[in-house]
């Protein structure tokens, strides 16, 4: 997979792809965060907020990796888990996106 | 101060004391917490929240520390910040307060 080329055109697709995820899975932890918040009352609930946020943010690092030998197993990692779907990779050589669903389906 | 004795009376007066500090912080990090979870709208907002939660934790398992050998210390940083004040201590031997009160004062 190191050996894969993108073209500029590629690269514009796979930014704005990696973006999107990257978009809406925060807007998901911002969604959790809110509701845990609001409903925080004792001293416990802050650790348990700070613990969900310690593995989001280890999860997040690990997970949105813009290296152009990673984003094939990364945009299946996305695949896999909704944060794109198969129209967000669009305009991707044909071979990279058989290579992402493939994966995906792993 | 090591050496200080602590009655069964003058326990309970502490951990009552201590206890109270505690949930009030707390309560106040909820607040600043539910504040900026509210107005969270984009992913840096997360890590800001993130970084404050971090900070919080180091500082509240520091600061809260009931061992009897810490407590003149503890007490005179709780008075100092506001989070006790004089009264808490009341049922603890003279000789503790002033100490207590002395410090806090540096």
């Amino acid at each position: 997979m190191n050996g894969d080329k993108w073209s500029k055109q590629e690269k514009a697709v796979a930014r704005r792809a990696f973006e999107t995820a990257y978009e809406k899975e925060c807007g998901e932890i911002i969604n959790k965060i809110q509701e845990m918040a609001k409903k925080a009352s004792d001293p416990d609930e802050i650790w348990q907020l700070h613990d969900f946020l310690n593995t989001k943010r280890r999860e997040i690092d690990d997970k949105y990796d813009f290296r152009y030998s990673m984003l094939i197993l990364v945009f299946a990692r996305l695949l896999k888990e909704g944060w794109i779907d198969a129209q967000d990779l669009e305009g991707l050589r044909e071979d990279k996106i058989t290579k992402i669903k493939e994966l995906a389906r792993v």
